[in-house]
């Protein structure tokens, strides 16, 4: 049975509640952020912590508590727990009152934190890669805030599950993926370049995104941010996706399109391995 | 101190809770009605209760109890809470799972309500009108679901109040006004026509929209259900805006520009006296 942390306690999971009129519960006005957890090793909880007051700000919720707090809420939930490897969520809302839609001054934000524990990533599993399906993007016109208004995700994800796949890919109303339903799409095309939407409100700049652009980028490799097409994906080198949950995954299909030979591909691996080492150097906590 | 129901217990209001893994505070993964109560009378609650219904089946949740158990416990509620005139708030989420996008089979789904006291509708009082900010409709593709993902509406009815209006109006792509943040946006145009958005993915089909058609119609007035512009509504005779909440309330304002001569108009007044008279007539409960 793990601990979670709820505004300043320490508590049983199962035990752990937040008031009906949290707003978080009644109009999703909540952003959040998942920390990977590899060895004892926060990755990148820098960039995290950024996005998170960006995320704030953009919604009028001032910052909770000041970051190193915040950083010794976190390191304590996770020494108690003894999580080593997995990861922790931290959901920020922008607090309790009455039921009405314009946000009341003075609020005192919620903040929760659950962990979870999984076995430390292994490159040689994570080459097991995914099929996605694509679907409708029916999401809000500022994905670029992490809020938790997950629920297009959900139904998209859920269907994938549905048809043995683990991802979705999402299509804007041209037929260019976005992104996936919980994840970064890219792609390697035929003359060997790694594009991935570029950052807008139309996508979540992914932290795990950032970071593989910036290795490989380090490692030589040629990188474009643009959006692509389905066609383009479906007639791809290589096909993967990466959020702090999945790393860095290969993509086996696209709906019914195998893509490459159907297993990680060269760039893939070579991606997972710098990844692998990346996480191996961030700083112990 | 008022009761609230949270899975078949009545809990002091300040002691109820949902657990902090609620799909519906994590993901918005809820949706929910509001029912007016006046005179000890629930406004249209079949229709309400056939939408919460629809909102369940669009996002796969099921019916979390029999429609008959569900009128006991808004009756019980209203009763403890000596609600004579105010509103009922009922959210229901697919339940609490270990986070993780993909919809869980069979879980329980959370069922919270909560009531409010106001003062009875005063057609008097409902003349004084509201001005309204407009704002780009940021939400998802699927208005239609009366789910919890609610942070435009929150965002941009907030943005209303800081200029001292009381509704945003959202305005599309095409600069087209689909509906306000928290009601339904009606025009009368020059030519004494009611005119308010279509029922579509664009707009939730209000309760008590559909109730001002059909007595608007019972009364011979023309409505027309089809999209208007910002500058056809800046043009129009009257503008008004309706929900369960704010009942039928006229617009004087929308930002800058005053419609009509920024009073109550002739259709506004009389469709006021038409719904007050409408929920006199609604059986009690």
């Amino acid at each position: 049975m793990s601990i979670s942390y709820v505004n300043g306690r320490y508590l049983t999971h199962a035990d752990a509640g937040v008031h009906i009129e949290d707003r978080g519960f009644q109009f999703a006005d909540a952003v959040y952020e998942v920390f990977a957890v590899q060895g004892g090793r926060l990755i990148d909880e820098a960039p995290h912590l950024d996005r998170l007051a960006r995320s704030l700000r953009e919604i009028g919720v001032p910052q909770p508590m000041a970051p190193a707090a915040l950083k010794m809420v976190m390191r304590h939930l996770l020494r108690v727990n003894r999580v080593r490897n997995g990861g922790l969520y931290l959901q920020v809302s922008r607090g309790v009152a009455r039921r009405d839609f314009p946000a009341p001054d003075g609020l005192t934000p919620t903040v929760v934190m659950t962990v979870s524990r999984q076995k430390p990533f292994d490159p040689v599993a994570a080459l097991i890669g995914v099929r996605v399906i694509t679907a409708p993007d029916l999401r809000w016109k500022r994905c670029d805030i992490k809020t938790v208004q997950l629920l297009a995700g959900v139904l998209s994800k859920t269907a994938a599950y549905a048809h043995g796949a683990g991802e979705a890919w999402l299509l804007d109303e041209d037929h260019m993926i976005t992104e996936g339903a919980s994840s970064n799409a890219w792609i390697v095309t035929r003359d060997k370049t790694l594009v991935t939407h570029q950052t807008d409100r139309t996508i979540l700049g992914g932290i795990t995104r950032q970071t593989i652009l910036k290795l490989a980028d380090e490692h030589g490799l040629n990188c474009v941010e643009r959006p692509f097409s389905l066609a383009e994906a479906r007639a791809a080198r290589e096909a993967f996706t990466t959020s702090s949950t999945l790393m860095v995954r290969p993509v086996t299909h696209i709906d019914a399109s195998q893509i490459g030979d159907g297993t990680a591909g060269a760039f893939c691996r070579k991606l997972i391995d710098l990844y692998a080492a990346y996480m191996k150097k961030s700083p112990s906590v």
